[in-house]
């Protein structure tokens, strides 16, 4: 059995997203267009928005909680409404919600023409660390 | 811009997404934990189960409509309920709606103890080819 | 201000919901169809799903725990497949994950002839009284 | 069986939805908070905020076709947030997608001290009519 290497976020790095900014409440990310994330008709694969809202949401959760706690996706809403076939996905991820328990997550996905693609709710539980 | 290669699913192909049974109502896949699919907690990231959920439904929407029509994901919802860090991750759907213009899929994720650790629910709309 | 009446759940009263059988993880209820609940265009108003279920599932998770934990809503997800216009709507709710603090549901709605009409998955919050 | 009574939306009558503004892409509506809305604990039900959703954002999307497509909700995704008890339920919605076959809003909930209480993301199909 292969040993889990805690500290990176394999999907991440496999799909090559990149964090343009990163505050607690506020994140952009983008990902280059590329045949590894577009699906059999030639369009981004939808769920390739559910691994960059869950990755960048999770992340800025638990940064907002300074690692006293472990941020863990628990639901994710993806709606998709336009199809993206080349340039770059990118994603703006803003927190509507910042409970005791959970943190909500808005994050709007959007092509190279600023047109919205896909929408994700993302909802983030927070479990203190034992 | 690279051109799109239509024909092949990028993102399963990069997980090593494997088919175990195949039929137009009922679909069973499963795909092997490594940390290209794990988050930093070194638990299997959550958007991976909509990555395998998006790939399969689609696939068994678009065969059963014998390529006259494109199959595409319209909607996603996720719910994570158990962590799975090791062995495999057995995905199963079953199609619970075949209309005209969308199919509604439950895809239910399990891990090799056969405990639930995730429920997807997936809308795939239908188009006819023009 | 009205003073909030606790222990009774108004919208199930005011639509006329009837169990019929209640046990932890399992409820069926019904609900007849008259023009209280028929949206404009004489269908069943999708909402009316929502009530029903987080009516039959929080009820359900709240007595599961005997009264000591509070069970409120945190999440409805409904997807709605055939119109119904007269006879009963018909729910079935099932427990699919009993966490320690959220309880999952699926809920089926069907009409008198047994066709699936609508799937609400329904999160349901597990708080300890303090 | 009751004849359908078309052209009224009974559980908006039923639950006293006032419209404050009504354009085609944006829409706000409120409720007074009485019993017949709370659930057992004495806050407003959380299948309150989906009547309220599909109601106005099936009958905006209706209008702004100006009764030349039949407007019918086809999925719901509720996220409660924080519980209302009394004063106004405020629902503010935006259309963020207005494509051939499906309008996608965005619906918040509000209490009398302008606090996001429920986010619903409502999607509305439209249907040429025969």
């Amino acid at each position: 059995m292969a040993e889990a290497k805690t500290g990176s976020d394999g999907p991440s790095e496999l799909i090559g997203l990149e964090y343009l900014e990163r505050e607690h409440a506020h994140v952009r990310a983008r990902l280059a267009v590329t045949d590894d994330v577009r699906q059999p008709h030639g369009v981004v694969h939808g769920g390739i928005f559910s691994i960059i809202a869950e990755s960048i949401c999770s992340r800025a959760t638990g940064e907002a909680h300074d690692g006293e706690a472990a941020a863990l996706g628990q639901s994710s809403n993806a709606t998709l409404l336009r199809p993206i076939s080349s340039g770059y996905v990118n994603a703006e991820a803003t927190a509507r919600h910042q409970g005791r328990t959970t943190w909500v997550w808005d994050v709007e996905i959007t092509d190279d023409e600023e047109r919205v693609c896909a929408l994700v709710r993302m909802t983030v539980a927070v479990r203190e660390r034992p």
